[in-house]
């Protein structure tokens, strides 16, 4: 079986996208990143959902990002709440993280390495995506091409590294659709960037009201 | 005073690399990473000659690059001794770190963002360079287009990223010729795979013959 190197939050795309990639006929080898996050119910999440979800194995990557600052999901910078879906397109949010994506897909490029894989999967997506500038098809092109220069494997043109992106041209709702068809259980996953005590999410973040738009429009439950 | 992040390992090329940014007259953050290297003599050594050389700031990122194996510089495969420069330049050596150049500049890449810097120092060659992909110009120039995808600054237009390779083209006695011009401390510096106990460096392994190489060439004394 063909495997491939998936990045997973745990949150709703990324556990979309391992499904995909499942569903594909790829034996998925699940990563996720302890970060420095302001909170530990992701990495949970992820753990849950890898599993449901049957991924080969589930690696969660310590990493110190939080050293250098510079963004509300890492550091002392309050989340925005209630923002409008027209403030949310405007700019760059505080909940970017400094060159977070291509940090992650450098370490599943190693792991893809030494697994000898040459595909990995990413759930970003350029439509809803809050303004990150790591998750837009000019960026993820970039990245492949440098990645093919990168290893041992290009080089000695063994392997073509592909970066799959199956939810980048997805609304919301339409990722609720997919990830409903794809038997996603989305009562694992986890959206909210600011967590009340206990994990319920907050239901203000742009993350939760992107997230309840998604159900709303696509007319399934969040369950 | 222009700052810039400056990669630096403790070894002679990294050390006479962020003597050179110095000389350029930018203001220096050194970024070294703890990622599960066999040994820890190469991150004192990087303390100590980013103390020297006058950086503003040194920070050691802890990475678990050690979770996917498959180097000899992180796992338990046997460093090679006693290779002819003829076998080293015959492809990659299990020396090579899955994607290290990469990673360790995407962590470059984020503290550079967060400090408003749009300039990196990497102390890479391609020419003794042991046949590691990601030391390569094309490498190099890959990334630097990926790069300015990547970030906000560049999505904004405010920043032009440069990844500095003042090393790229030179010999190794090139090197230690330009290191000894900018007063660089060679004997705080480190180069050995796989130090004897108590620290000495084996003068078997590549890193060490090359090193000896260098500055025999030079003629010059390693201290």
């Amino acid at each position: 079986m063909k495997k491939a190197v998936c990045l997973l939050s745990g949150g709703l795309d990324s556990a979309t996208c391992l499904a995909f990639a499942r569903r594909e006929g790829f034996e998925c080898y699940a990563l996720s990143f302890d970060y420095g996050q302001r909170h530990r119910i992701e990495l949970e999440a992820a753990a849950k959902v890898a599993g449901r979800l049957g991924a080969a194995r589930h690696v969660i990557a310590q990493i110190s990002l939080d050293a250098f600052g510079g963004s509300a999901l890492t550091s002392e910078i309050a989340v925005p709440k209630a923002r409008s879906f027209a403030e949310m397109g405007e700019g760059i949010p505080v909940t970017y993280v400094p060159a977070r994506n291509t940090i992650f897909l450098s370490f599943a490029l190693a792991w893809a390495e030494v697994l000898e894989s040459s595909d990995i999967f990413i759930g970003v997506n350029a439509l809803d995506y809050s303004g990150y500038p790591d998750c837009r098809p000019g960026f993820i092109e970039a990245y492949q091409r440098m990645a093919n220069l990168a290893t041992k494997a290009g080089v000695e043109g063994r392997t073509h590294l592909v970066i799959h992106t199956p939810l980048i041209q997805l609304t919301k709702s339409q990722i609720v659709k997919l990830g409903r068809e794809l038997g996603v259980p989305f009562g694992l996953t986890h959206s909210c960037y600011d967590p009340l005590p206990g994990g319920r999410p907050c239901g203000q973040c742009d993350a939760c009201l992107l997230r309840r738009k998604g159900f709303e429009e696509a007319g399934i439950e969040d369950r």
